[in-house]
């Protein structure tokens, strides 16, 4: 590989490496300590994740899902958080025109020296817009995996009700039964083993 | 006290609790871990600390330093970021008009219900533009504070020299002497009694 | 600014660091875990600014009340904990006599260099006194600071009766108003904007 | 999408939710904090980042790796650590055979209800064997991700050596080259918007 | 002290530092956040300090327990764990005897140039083998300090009911009612002196 | 057991769990971040343990030294801190007598109603008393933990010197040896096996 090509690689990777240490902010003004925010890293992660599990099904029973397409997206997603924070709503409901553009500013800077540039713009921008199957479908495990985050932080439950909010976004019928279930208890994580 | 203007107070005052728990993000892009950068609320003590500190000493020395103002524009000077988030130097550079103005907007939305939203947004403003010695001295505070905790942490070590950079905006003669005293390990904190 | 005066001012500012760091230790014997209890500083920061917000109110309804004195106040209420740790109220309820002076000489050896030496120490002494308007007002703060810390931690619960406790101390008639606010949720921060 | 397969999925990613709390245990045994550790899920995050990185630019110059595959092994690489969690390659050491049994075990179990059981089980054990270009471009990015992790802390500088010892298993010629570059401070993350 | 003998026991002594680091990883699968877990070496302290109690009082209630036998087995009950990590019920569960084999091996990797090298691995192996009272006991102060813990932070609350399982495997007649006694919040740690 | 004496016991254990969260403060005067300092229950098990190790080879060599005493002494040693907190040398050297006599009065109201009061509160005082061999070797331990921890925390390396002061107090002869050969890197922790 060209070394100068793995240089810019390299820088933008050590720059991602900020997003392992920045808490979702959003959580904090929910009432959540620190510690009980998670990362924007470990966030796109677990979102990827279920991004995969559920592309994979939708395929399986013949819904035209571009599953690698939907998993880049997902781990695209809130990439550009790592330059400019994870701004709170509040700033994006208030100047919603200016502030849009300064996140894809940031990302815009944040890539321009990959090899690749071109394709992590498309898909965030075609995320952003939620128009496309893969972009509703990423949308909906960014919801799922914020869900999952509050059930698990007391202070956080007066806002579980805003994770009904993003139903009519995605469009996706199972949006609603996946957030049900979790809200409801009826699913637990694997812990038959703990039994033994 | 009208029990609805209490309300409003305390509204705000619970808003700003988030500020105990929001890490300044400028540090986490110099490589510091999460608990390695300090809140918002701490600095914000530490910075109206050293203000009264140097005022009173400024003051004391004959010069026309209104010592009560700086002391509330060093409390105030960081508040907005309760609500739009330490938002990197990035974006502000990005779009400095359109940026500048969120932050105000977010400003006055968190206090706009106070008695005293006036007086915040107003000396907010004043330290903004960095004119009158009162916000200048809070500036040099505010940049004093930054470089206290960036020398705790290793990991900072080659971020040390950004800390020079504010000298021409402050214009405070003493601004550079501390800045070489802190740098030099000229002073320890008190440890004296350590030594029993 | 005399350099040695400089030296001596920058010196404390160091010291006064560590109460970034400092967890108040009256939580953890609530059952806060060591990060969800907020540090000397940042409740230093959030004590001044609801007495700013109360003082001024309390002024235009014509009381009163020495609005810059109450300010410094609250900045310097906790700052011997910087030095003597914030030592639970077991201690204190010991040996009042002796402990209270282990604290005051403490506060003394911190500041002792400063310009403003007597100012700190003297204001400090009224705040423990608990007598005059701005000592009481003070007190009410940083009761509601610590009310508003430990209802977002469900291990406090139980103990969320006993910042029901200090009334009598305050003698302030909207102590107990504010109280019953906070306790009965009837003020949630401002997440308006969350619902966009 | 049917409900019963609906919650089995929403079963393993709730499971998955673990691995943002997780610390890469092999870090502390280097002398890290607890906090100073990143999460299995952050890592795999960065890891997945890095390989698309890569593989992009390897397809570009023509080398024949599968992209999306390469993606997917990255994402799924350490997975099976939330259940057996990050054991020290001390225990992997001691009895290979039979650990990397457990390992595999514990995998299976977790993703045992999966549409996808198949794909997930069969990428695990290809990057185990270290055999298919994908599979050493893989563990090629998370040997990368552990050494930025492990630079960012000073406790850590003892053993940057160990970070050289895996040129040998990935058999790609940049592998060296990029160690190099990060070790000797050759690239440093995005900062040029901070001298603004 | 022999330099050799010396340097051999440092040498544990400073393995034995990651203790206070690792996280007990177990409650990360009950819904804990990372600083919501306590250490394996916090954890070893107030099991030897409840084992201390309890041996104590049965002792002078004419039991024939060996109260420094048990103290030292609760000191060394999860010392293995400095080494292999805090492997989920899960992995000991799937493979139980070769796992077993794992840690017993890993302790005696641990200890094997120690003096006492035959102490430890014999009661750390008494202590496994749940026969002797003094095992018993331990493995009491174990679960109830496991108890004690998961009863502070609020995602443990379903999970409380895993801890009553261990009755068949002590049989000391006064652990079901501890179990009780701590569940039914009948006891409240030392907080009268609050009061004052 | 009877009821009424468990519950006694219980609730000493329940007290004694908020020092799994108290930071050993004087690491902080140091310029250790919170989380960098370790705990005052996980200082105590790695003391405990190192006792345990030197006392052993002690005897071996044909000291004269009760084992079990000094266990038990390491266990105690810090116990107090749970109620009164770490505080600072400052105070103690401030008004020794004093302060030296409310860690006593602490203790004692902590274990009051222990079956082994008398036990715990004579040990602490011949600790405290620094005569005894025993007294002497839980010193040392003590001291050589502080020393471990650190170690590992860049900020206190300018404070490493202070470890060496405690020579003349412990007059034990291979105090000095081994503080020597932690500070000049002879000893390494147990990494062979990462070499695998």
């Amino acid at each position: 590989m060209n070394k100068a090509v793995l240089k810019k690689i390299l820088k933008v990777f050590l720059t991602l490496q900020w997003a392992k240490e920045l808490p979702r902010q959003g959580f904090i003004a929910l009432g959540f300590k620190r510690n009980e925010a998670d990362s924007v890293a470990a966030h796109s992660w677990t979102t990827a994740m279920l991004t995969y599990f559920l592309a994979s099904e939708m395929k399986k029973n013949g819904q035209k899902v571009d599953l690698n397409k939907a998993i880049k997206m997902a781990l695209f997603h809130d990439m550009a958080e790592t330059i400019v924070g994870d701004v709170g709503t509040f700033v994006k409901g208030m100047a919603s025109g200016a502030f849009a553009g300064i996140e894809e500013e940031g990302l815009k800077w944040l890539v321009k020296d990959l090899p690749t540039t071109k394709e992590i713009t498309s898909l965030v921008s075609e995320y952003t817009q939620r128009k496309t199957l893969e972009a509703r479908l990423v949308k909906l495990a960014d919801n799922l995996d914020a869900l999952a985050q509050a059930k698990g932080v007391p202070a956080a439950k007066d806002a579980l009700k805003y994770f009904k909010e993003v139903y009519h976004i995605t469009k996706i019928p199972f949006h609603k039964t996946a957030v049900g279930m979790i809200l409801k208890d009826e699913i637990e994580p694997e812990r038959s083993w703990q039994k033994r």
